[in-house]
């Protein structure tokens, strides 16, 4: 497979390796390939490996090394976070409040929680695919014992008011834990869970050129929550099971040599301006981002192509975006159906998403090849 | 790190990455890096290759590849087996029947159930380690829902009756749905779930030269269990979540190049039977695995030097055992401990555990440092 022609526009579906975490998860799977477990100097050799990454990891977030554990990704990062939250706070209420433009993993675990007899609250979005933090204040009370809301949407890239629902949680003597999915925002908006008041924070590795099957969870130190799986003790018994120990130092290995939020997003902001320009040009293409989304993410409905066919259209250039997310599958979009967008407008919706990595030559190349797509295709 | 004169003696607790897994891994990393669950074509090129790995397994397995569910690992493999076959068979009864000499992730998975209000008998070892098959006859009543015994067990080498305990659900007509916590077996002893009348078994990667985090959990066609996590849809909803390519390719590829059970029990019986005769002309040393172990695992206890004193010692000299399993840490061990051994047998035991690439050469060195270290450390 010849990747140097291509133009991988799927970012936040996931993203490619970097060399430097690539070379790490070698070195763990052929040299250091002990049991952190072990008692002997192969098994602390692991250890030590697994420590650093850990530290790298927790340095990105402001927080302490004990305050991460290791999951398989951001799914089971969600699901520990989430079950384990509603679980351990039981007694103090029954509601939960999240939205419903969350990923799958969180909206999924929502519903198996209305299973077992919680009530869940989906705060819905506006038109223009943002939450005012109002809408949190309406839906936040004192026997919320969860809140769930995603940091930036897979979707649209809207930022969520963080900041704001915690206040809210404070201020409404809420005995809520609040989680954030910020598998989208890690490394690309500065998160820091004790300015922002977030007691869970879930990240992924695959997000940030780090293989996929590794993620983090933050627990903020002295919140408890009770574990979702039963094992060998490991990660503190919150996630027991030999750690995936290749994957996880090169998770720290890619975030290590990933650029500051601050650096990256000057980067994407002019690369996405870029696009914007072109896209703004071209009068079949409607944004479904709204101005205020994070760059990195550039969502829009193109004439009436169906956003399958544009989409193996462009992979036959070598051009790689999705149609919403990667894990709706062919589903039509939760997130912009949320947004009350028609039918029409779903339907033909592309995602672009952006790495530090893509540059405004990719763009370019990016709208000919779309505005081609619809010449050819719009007539077909 | 110079892994070239090391002699490891651990490989029940984790091996070594094969080249051939490895550079699959790197390739799936840095080249086919899609993600399975993407529509376009670098999406369907890494489902292929994530669909190839599955046909492996499957075929080791004598099963179909729709049978086979790729997990972060063996404790993920026995929690969904377990929870979800509890929780799916609820019905039908209450009781649930393991043994005492199973591996923590079932033992504490086991407990969470009984907390839910289960209830759980422990078959008890005899004194060699074995467990008869009569002694499951006696467990296993019509109300049994639930049966999960490990197919080798991770600190003797012995081999649980499997095919007998199946022909005791049938004859009993048990409702139970029958788990094999298979890690320790897997590529070692011949697997058919059909012929064995097995219906979940949990399989591990990193004992079989494949990278850490990277499981399956062979379903029987038409068997149902519940979900124990929640996601974007992958792996049929049993394990959601964006599957872990890179290792489950490489653990495709690890298997591939594995020798056949019988090819490889061949070589090792050969290899161990060296070490048991270098073991038996030592008079401080006696044997805790039975002569009718699988020759993978020689369980010894040595001395009154304590484990994890012996076990230093040798790895300074780039010989690496464990003092029971990787996974019980420092705790003594609950399998010699449910064999009613000694406390001094018990703390002075010592698991040597072979691959196919061990050498009667490396038994030698093993057994003239345990010497050495025996007249050494007893003096001390």
């Amino acid at each position: 497979m010849d990747t140097t022609q291509e133009i991988y526009l799927d970012n936040s579906a996931t993203t490619r390796v970097s060399k430097e975490a690539a070379e790490k998860a070698l070195y763990m799977m052929t040299e250091c390939y002990g049991n952190p477990s072990s008692l002997h100097s192969k098994g602390f050799a692991a250890e030590k490996e697994m420590t650093a990454a850990r530290e790298i990891i927790a340095e990105r977030l402001s927080a302490q090394p004990g305050e991460i554990y290791f999951t398989s990704g951001g799914t089971e990062s969600d699901n520990i976070a989430i079950l384990g939250a509603a679980h351990a706070k039981k007694r103090a209420g029954n509601k939960i409040v999240t939205t419903a433009i969350e990923h799958p993993a969180v909206l999924n675990t929502m519903a198996q929680l209305e299973k077992e007899g919680f009530e869940v609250v989906y705060v819905q979005p506006e038109a223009d695919g943002n939450i005012p933090k109002e809408k949190f204040d309406a839906a936040i009370d004192a026997k919320t014992i969860l809140v769930s809301v995603m940091a930036v949407n897979n979707e649209t890239g809207v930022l969520l008011p963080l900041k704001d629902i915690a206040g809210t949680i404070k201020r409404k003597k809420a005995p809520a834990l609040f989680h954030a999915d910020a598998v989208q925002g890690f490394c690309k908006i500065p998160l820091q869970p004790k300015r922002l008041g977030v007691d869970l924070i879930s990240v992924s590795g695959h997000k940030v050129h780090a293989p996929k099957g590794v993620g983090a969870l933050y627990v903020k130190s002295g919140v408890r929550i009770l574990p979702h799986s039963f094992g060998g003790g490991q990660e503190k018994n919150l996630r027991p099971g030999t750690e995936g120990v290749p994957q996880i130092c090169a998770f720290g290995e890619a975030v290590k040599h990933m650029m500051t939020e601050k650096e990256a997003l000057t980067h994407v902001k002019a690369v996405q301006a870029h696009l914007i320009e072109r896209l703004k040009s071209m009068p079949e293409v409607v944004l479904n981002s709204p101005e205020n989304a994070l760059p990195y993410i550039v969502n829009l409905s193109a004439g009436r192509v169906r956003a399958e066919t544009m989409l193996h259209f462009l992979a036959e250039r070598n051009i790689f975006v999705s149609s919403g997310s990667a894990c709706g599958k062919a589903k039509p979009s939760h997130v912009l159906s949320a947004m009350q967008l028609p039918k029409e407008r779903v339907e033909t919706s592309l995602r672009v998403s952006l790495s530090a990595e893509n540059t405004a030559e990719e763009m370019d190349a990016f709208a000919d090849a779309l505005k081609e797509g619809l010449q050819t295709l719009s007539h077909a």
